[in-house]
């Protein structure tokens, strides 16, 4: 039922969404198989109290896996909530620490909240596969690049060392009280055009993999000109992972839904939030089975 | 920044926002000693990367916690975040660890990430203090109920074993295939009276001391027939802590609009949110410096 509502706000697309009831006869397996083969989804999202099957999904999961990714909720994650799970459906919920053992070996990517979910599920199907796992943080503002830097490693992001040769050309554009490493801070008093040539010059580079942009609102840089701008560098070049967090007044919340509405996964006020959807799609790739 | 477009877009009013720059006069010390007495301030929330006087703050936090709650936002909490302040404001960013101890030996509420700041800034402004620690949740749905209680216990939080003659009293409401206990299930076929029944019930009731309300969309209850009547409910009697959680299409984000409106936090689609707003308002009464 939440994914109803929040696909249709955040401009996600759905194929289908099923509830299992008593599982008396299709059951986790069968819809794995079903869906990894349907060219109308992307990717397969669980919610899942119990398992019956386990070797059965797993065996289908890590098929599936290499082509689409799987994430799944584990709901009785607590002694509280088994309790609320067998009142619910007569049935006990799965051990979570049997669960999370079982789907980790089978490329099954899981979470541990539905707000984490629904983030991951945005990640995941809109941001292209990255060529490596080197990310870069490019921001409008010192305190949002700490915050940025924070959240990717707390995510186990890898924080690329920028060689030097890419931060003497980032030099022509960033100011000299601004910071050349990762992050990349441009500082908060510069135009739409800074961000812009700063991300022209990451996003051609193949030794960045995925870029962290962080946009900080001011006068001189409104968020619907920043937003533009990144959309009209993003679509000259070839796709690779890029997420936007931004911070500002109401109007930034328009400015992302531009973005996201061209490609680009984009969250307003908290930065984790865009490192989350980033973190899935870097995860789902170290993740898959041999 | 992200503070202005977060406190508008959610109805939260902001007394004051203040960038202390490198505080080479005023410092967090003066800032909670000013809004510590300030009639318009209910709440404080820093954000906050290095501290110089933590023995000043923390004698203010002291002294100020106990009436008005002080909630922080430690940024560069890793090594990477710690660089990133450096080149930020030229100092070093004090270690989280030290910084974690000293708050919570004050009475500050610590937070690990902004969205947790925003729901927590929410649930310790709107949730009226409560009488003690025992929490009781009410679903539309089981599984829903499930994920709410997951939330409570990965929270801290304390779910209440309900007294015998308070399950006698729900039996009148609740269909006998729904589940009498804590949650008490009064399952998805019911019209938004069963809410309102059950609700008027828990709240009247002094051994319950906080309630989790979560919502499932079904054509028999309408989002806004039930945001209504919880209303009704609620402003017919003395103020108690009561979130909400709603489950279902868009419009569930206007019930849940009317809902603050009315004094009641209320979330959409991602269940834990709605706890992380009570647990705040807990955890600032339990941690009450002597």
């Amino acid at each position: 039922m939440a994914m109803l509502g929040y696909s249709r706000s955040n401009r996600l697309g759905v194929s289908a969404i099923i509830g299992l009831g008593n599982k008396s006869d299709i059951d986790e397996y069968d819809l794995i198989e079903y869906f990894g083969r349907d060219e109308g989804t992307s990717l397969l999202a669980l919610h899942i109290e119990g398992i019956r099957d386990g070797r059965a999904i797993l065996e289908a999961a890590k098929r599936v896996a290499k082509k689409k990714p799987i994430l799944a909720l584990k709901a009785g994650r607590t002694l509280e909530g088994m309790k609320a799970a067998s009142s619910h459906t007569g049935s006990l919920a799965s051990d979570p620490v049997m669960v999370d053992q079982l789907f980790g070996s089978s490329g099954i990517l899981l979470v541990q909240g539905m707000n984490l979910f629904f983030d991951s599920i945005k990640g995941l199907a809109m941001i292209p596969k990255p060529s490596g796992e080197e990310v870069l943080i490019v921001t409008g503002a010192g305190g949002l690049g700490v915050l940025l830097s924070d959240a990717c490693i707390q995510n186990g992001l890898r924080l690329l060392k920028p060689p030097q040769d890419l931060l003497d050309e980032a030099k022509k554009f960033v100011p000299p009280f601004g910071t050349l490493g990762n992050p990349i801070d441009i500082t908060g008093g510069q135009p739409p055009e800074t961000y812009e040539d700063v991300l022209r010059l990451v996003l051609k580079d193949d030794r960045v993999h995925a870029i962290v942009l962080g946009y900080w609102q001011t006068l001189i840089a409104p968020p619907m000109d920043f937003a533009k701008g990144v959309v009209k560098v993003f679509s000259e070049l070839p796709r690779k992972p890029l997420v936007v967090s931004l911070s500002g007044d109401v109007e930034v919340e328009k400015a992302a839904e531009y973005l996201e509405e061209n490609g680009i996964p984009a969250t307003c006020y908290a930065p984790e939030r865009a490192v989350s959807m980033l973190a899935a799609k870097l995860k789902w790739v170290q993740r898959q089975p041999c």
